[in-house]
């Protein structure tokens, strides 16, 4: 594919500043992107490496100006490049229809416009909506139902009873619906809780790889729609998340928490169980998470507290050393001064 | 299923509280459960929710009082909870046999009451109990021996010559006997160590997903009879677990390390290698243990230490901007006072 | 396999101290040794323990004397025992050819010599070199390469358009190529960025159990030549990793952040996105780094800062409680020397 500055920018409602005729092949990143390519400045960190760019052209927001390159000027240059990716990249089609080796259980129910890969296993009476692309090797247990244009990548699992929304992307190693865990203690061992509730993924939630979803002990573990779920999270049973959510990469979830919308969990973050996180909170990377926090704020440290509050405090840490002289000073100073005021 | 709340009562030695002929159908939890079903209260924090609840009778313990609904009191509501999930909830029996699409080993020896599903693959000369359950797409290496009434669910991959006990219970993704992370390094590269040991599961022990078990470099890893292990969590090479320990999900156990019996390692906490735990020991989220640990300890914090000390100076250290100032003060004091005391 | 004590040395360079005729036909642990068997000291911790055992002879290095066996004595035990593994349990040679099972897409170029394992799924136009060994239930994505002698355990998932040089190991659970965690803000809702960059593997890499690398945006994410990657582990979009870098399990690497060559990852420690760490760093368990490190640098702690710093400091926060009885100590002082002072 190839298209013309000046068409991008009337496909995605943009400005050109430079040669409206520039052809542009493809994109690529400012180190690597030739006179053929766009490439895109949405960081002002990337800025000398913007103007050494081979690149044909430059998308970017109108604050960046002299970098030296054909233009294309938008508000928000990421979301713009959101656009073009889906331009010059479209998801290739894939083959319609149950593959022969794949397995389908009695009484399930396949959208004929459906793609299901080599060797899947699809359980008795799932339900799967239009467009839906099982690839090969996933696994879905008995009454499932999985919306339309989802998409399970190759090693997805999915436990029996487990409801996923519409448009929503499971990359490989997903596993919703294991156990939590749950255990009575009892004259000494750890007795097992059957685990009987379900998992519900609403619409438009993407999951990254390896990452592993827990079944409610009872009722359900529930992922709002819009959210997004990095690699390798943990999110345990009978998690209530709102819509719109973000979990980076080895965050965890435990048991029963519930987080409002648009709630942000940075990488490597933990949160305690049964606690509450309101609307918009975010907690900072490599947090834990002992307490409900309120709407709107954003936390840090272990445990976590008021983010500003826990920059400070490690600036007063790593002065720790200096202040260890300062006391010792001030004590020796008051020895000297008891001792000047003796008689 | 339906049961008259006295029948329960007997079931699980409690007493009733309110109407012995209540039908309960289920057990839902508390804001979900209607007049059909019991649910429970185990923690006092959900009083006002039960009091709230529409369930019809409620599992408490005998120090609840004033719920406003029928209740079934027991000892323990937890444990009893566990009792009746297994009572209205019994496990679906698998299919006996061995699926026409899954491949068996030469040498190998499945007991006829085992359930082996499609696409799955079990080395030569493995040994399977009765009642085992290898759910689809599990693959078992060479030379394994997996004990009765163990379940594999879907992608549990084992490799050569792992040891499984009985009644164990492996969740999608578990990985057992991988290579260790062990390289010489030798002149600039980091050489492979062969990883020859092996890993053995003794008896109920529960694996969650996409947790990983490394090979022993020599000998063995292993873990203790009716230990439960989380998701996603790492145990390195030559490991030794003692009986009835809990790592919950993102823990880390480094190489060689030896846990006691009863041992808990709380969420996203890492162990370092070569280390001793002794029997009880208690390891609070998020922490990091780089030395051994005596029997009975609790330990927290990064690195870890005395949990009660610990919560002090974590106490502390959110007092450090105060304290800044206060130093600041004493000195400008001391200093005054020495201009003071100046001829 | 059985060999005399001075064959050993012979092969791998080294020298007898004791009886040279003794047969050794295995290699153990200390404490599993038998008098068959060689063992090894690589840590002067376990002298005792060596002392103690049964083994028929140990490896050991020339500053280990009066250990009361047979020795062979080489300059590095551990890259001796490397070389020793080799000899004693060399790699068991597998099947060649595609197994009746498999599935190879239209075009894919399979080396006559390699070995492709029951139900995996090969993509189309992927190349394959000479003794590859994809076991059982891989999926390799379309337009993959494969170098010479590389291993890929069950389960292992490759996306579309991979490179994998020669000799690297993939263990079970790994994911190579899911996409990015990128999202642009527009309106309200989390506008996913279509990832179209690739990810390339180099020679002699070892990848562990449920690790995770997603693609780049555009361009590549890349793993240096020799580096080894422990379980559990999550690379980010668009990272780049130099030669012989070692990331231990339960770490993570944020999008963008480029590693030199030799960089040491701790376990369950994270950098955040867009940072560059020189040749030769070393990062520290348990820690997060928040800014770029220069080369031969070792860092520790949350945010991670100089190594002897954060000692320093986490040494000071534990007298903190002391610290706060001998500031209080002093305003009481400083208020009765005032009052002294006073008329």
């Amino acid at each position: 594919m190839s298209y013309r500055l000046a068409e991008l920018a009337e496909k995605i409602g943009g400005e050109v500043q430079g040669a409206p005729d520039r052809r542009i092949d493809g994109i690529r990143g400012l180190e690597t992107a030739g006179p053929g390519d766009l490439s895109f400045v949405a960081n002002p960190r990337y800025r000398k490496i913007a103007i050494a760019s081979r690149a044909g052209a430059l998308l970017v927001s109108p604050s960046s100006v002299d970098l030296g390159h054909d233009l294309l000027v938008v508000a928000d240059p990421y979301f713009a490049l959101a656009e073009l990716l889906d331009i010059f990249y479209p998801q290739s089609p894939q083959v319609v229809g149950v593959h022969s080796t794949a397995s389908v259980g009695e009484g399930a129910v396949i959208d004929p416009s459906a793609s299901i890969g080599p060797y899947s296993v699809i359980g008795e009476r799932c339900r799967l909506g239009a467009d839906v692309v099982i690839h090969p090797h996933v696994v879905v247990g008995r009454d499932c139902e999985i919306g339309a244009a989802t998409v399970l990548f190759p090693g997805v699992v999915i436990y029996d009873g487990v409801e996923i929304g519409d448009r929503c992307r499971l990359h490989s190693g997903v596993v919703l619906g294991s156990d939590g865990f749950g255990y009575a203690q009892h004259e000494g061992t750890h007795v097992k809780l059957n685990h009987v509730g379900c998992v519900v993924v609403e619409d438009d939630v993407e999951i990254g790889a390896n990452t592993t979803v827990d079944r409610a002990l009872l009722d359900e573990t529930r992922i709002g729609a819009g959210s997004k779920v990095d690699n390798l999270v943990q999110i345990g049973h009978n998690v209530g998340m709102g819509r719109g959510c973000l979990l980076v990469s080895q965050s965890g979830i435990s048991g029963s928490t519930r987080l409002g919308d648009g709630v942000v969990i940075a990488g490597q973050s933990g949160l305690s169980g049964h606690l509450k996180l309101g609307d918009g909170v975010q907690v900072a990377a490599k947090s834990a998470v002992f307490k409900s926090v309120e709407a709107g704020k954003k936390v840090a440290g272990i445990p976590a507290t008021d983010a500003s509050s826990w920059l400070r405090q490690q600036a007063m840490v790593a002065r720790l050393v200096d202040w260890g002289r300062r006391i010792a000073n001030l004590e020796r100073t008051a020895e000297s001064g008891d001792k000047g005021r003796e008689p």
